[in-house]
């Protein structure tokens, strides 16, 4: 489709939750369609994490997205689809790989919410596709159950901040859940929860630097609980760390079924943003450093830097790899 | 894309306009890559005529739409292209073709909004194919200078009118329009237009038989001027004829260019669109007759019966025609 | 226009913020018209005022809205518009009165966004309707600076607040103003904020009563500043006061002009909401009362008794007046 101004910021740059957002629409058609290509239970695909994902260049108003997306791993539960985003300038015909992605979902019955269906096998054409995409699976599978515990954490409300701290930036955004945001079954589409988690983000990176920023990256985000028609969500953000010309940002989604259910809030997804800030040129800009002040603030600093790091070192070793071939 | 709650009406039928927008956004998109494919001044494609377009089956909230494009012929100044939708219920794996559609775009200067370009000539795999599109387009040539002709008319607000009459039914609605409503030239999207014209005469027909209705085929559609980012729109609709089981309705679009431009409003689209009236169970209803009481009105009504039998004719040609091959 | 499933809660009811904007939009559409009908800068007319507005009857999804507008006074720089907004019920043809509303506006220089331009006097039928005009007219330039001088507060955020207390369900959200939201001058459109205040307003009652709410009415909201595209806004609510039947809730909106200018965050509107609780019949519920802590609470609550006396006694004399003839 074509990218249009409401996509885009002031720069004229896609925003990555739009992009996510036709990312994860792709996801859930194509891993619907085929948890219903055999005869049994009608059921709808739901999204249960996203790896993470590199924004590779940026998109721009008027170009057209072309989204691929193709299942490259099943098992007794679970699709792992791959999608692919390619930006194209109609104009001069120029095309560039946006974004390369990869989801996993969960088969859910249409009669029954809470039963998760068998997944249809796919046939691979090697092997050693399959073994590698057993290994993707569980190693996935771990690190779901690690998020799933440190995952208490609330962001209190600061008063009269200085200006770079943590507390300065940090935002939150409440919104009440319709009917165009959820799928058959009634619960918010992941693409939805996704494009909101990225609005907060980049309104946390902007109120820091006071540039035109963009979003780089996004750790894996994992899915844990549905949320219903009808709840009002908080997604919340705050700045954990900073390199030279990247902050990190760390966003909680709550949900809250306030109406006609007794159940207390809970959260339902968390996931770490990398922006960039860039000038009228598009070049990176250099980003001033988040004060931390609390001993959490330091100690999310230093497991920021150490994602950072991490990150580095594999992107790195990726291009050694490359250059060696 | 998937069908959201929004796109349909009450009973879950996916509004003609939505499809129309989606159909007309897919045509611009191979258009203007088609007429950018050469060096050249760099353009945009603007749609210049929507053929007769028939809803062949009726698409639900849920389902994924495929749009797929191909460019048929090529003048020295237009492009021809032909559009299909398919629905696709991912559940059951079930496709039906929904529209097919014939649409004509001009390729406009990115640099001067008034000058049409060159387009690009496509190869024929057969001679025949390149006689038949000349054909459709002089036809179509010759229609758009007809409909230019009799766009005058007016519709005329009714005090307290009697049930079943041409001013009981008669709806408008006024929009201004706004940059995610345009192109990069800044000009309205031809989607967009259809989709507001498929909303007011849903509404006529609804008003008049007070029963759900689909949409079950448009007329040619010409776009005679554009209309311009911050213009107001006004949609106007009222019934012209009915038959035993559809009524017809024709609707206008004028643009009233009203801040920094020193013209009059002016009539930018007409069209004819028929709708059937659907019991809860999909199936055909009887409409009530229309009343009509002026000598414009009975008037009109031949003409929509003409037009209601030259269609009816033709169809029945088709069917003989394949049931003899 | 027909009412979406997105317009409306999950009753049914649509949000009356979705009202206030097509309000605003016919307001603006009228009055940027009549400033330009005489040779002169073009101009845009910016919302500068909505007067109080009662919601009589509610809208349901499905039903058709049908607004008029009409310019009742002109003064030297302001125009006063009176919206009406009928709901039609197109299946049974049923109609009914929604909505009187009167908004005052401003017309702005397309040229010098700072520069306010004079409006063409309007032709009155009889005198007396100039000279209440211009009653009307002063009453609420006199209302606008006593708002404009109480406009300082800031809602404070509490931890672990007990439920009825005033913290329990004060709620705000962010947005970051696009393209979509704003005028051509690149300003924020008055209902685009209506439309986020109600939407505010409507989650503090839905947090405290825990069951469905709609708007009854709306105070006068004064627009003391014009808020840029690409400013983040903070909508914050909080309740006031609840009688047996009704909440009360005050609604600020904050721009913060965060890229680009050196400007400080600022107050642009504030205003008082009212809701009702409706049981699955439509029938008004008992409200829970609420529980003030701070003195501050304390004096609110009381002004806020007071304006619900002043509203009450003002209806009963209408009621009898009406009763008299």
């Amino acid at each position: 489709r074509i990218m249009r101004p409401d996509d885009a910021n002031i720069a004229g740059n896609v925003h990555g939750g739009t992009i996510l957002k036709m990312i994860e629409e792709a996801g859930a058609i194509i891993s619907t369609r085929h948890c219903n290509s055999q005869a049994g239970e009608p059921c709808v695909a739901a999204l249960a994490r996203v790896e993470r994902t590199d924004f590779l260049s940026p998109m721009c108003i008027g170009e057209v997205a072309n989204v691929s997306a193709e299942i490259t791993y099943t098992s007794r539960h679970s699709v792992e689809v791959q999608v692919n985003v390619m930006s194209e300038n109609i104009l001069t015909g120029a095309k560039k790989v946006t974004n390369k992605a990869t989801l996993w979902y969960v088969p859910l019955s249409l009669k029954n919410v809470n039963k998760v269906l068998e997944v249809p096998p796919i046939q691979y054409a090697r092997k050693e596709q399959e073994d590698e995409g057993k290994k993707r699976y569980e190693e996935q599978k771990l690190d779901r159950l690690e998020t799933k515990q440190r995952n208490g954490d609330v962001i209190l409300p600061v008063i009269n901040p200085e200006p770079h701290t943590v507390g300065y930036s940090q935002s939150s955004l409440i919104h009440l859940v319709g009917p165009s945001d959820c799928t058959l079954l009634g619960f918010v589409h992941g693409g939805v929860t996704m494009k909101l988690m990225d609005e907060v983000a980049g309104i946390v990176a902007a109120r820091h630097c006071k540039t035109n920023i963009v979003t780089a990256s996004v750790d894996a985000i994992n899915f844990h609980e549905k949320i219903k028609k009808g709840c009002v969500i908080t997604v919340s953000g705050r700045m954990t760390f900073t390199s030279n010309k990247s902050m990190e940002i760390e966003v909680f989604v709550d949900a809250d079924p306030f109406v006609d259910e007794p159940r207390e809030r809970y959260r339902a997804v968390s996931a770490f943003f990398t922006y960039v800030s860039l000038s009228k040129e598009g070049k990176p800009l250099p980003v001033p450093q988040l004060l931390t002040e609390t001993e959490d603030e330091k100690r999310r600093f230093e497991e920021g830097k150490g994602r950072y790091l991490q990150t580095k070192a594999k992107r790195q070793a990726q291009m050694q790899q490359s250059a060696q071939q």
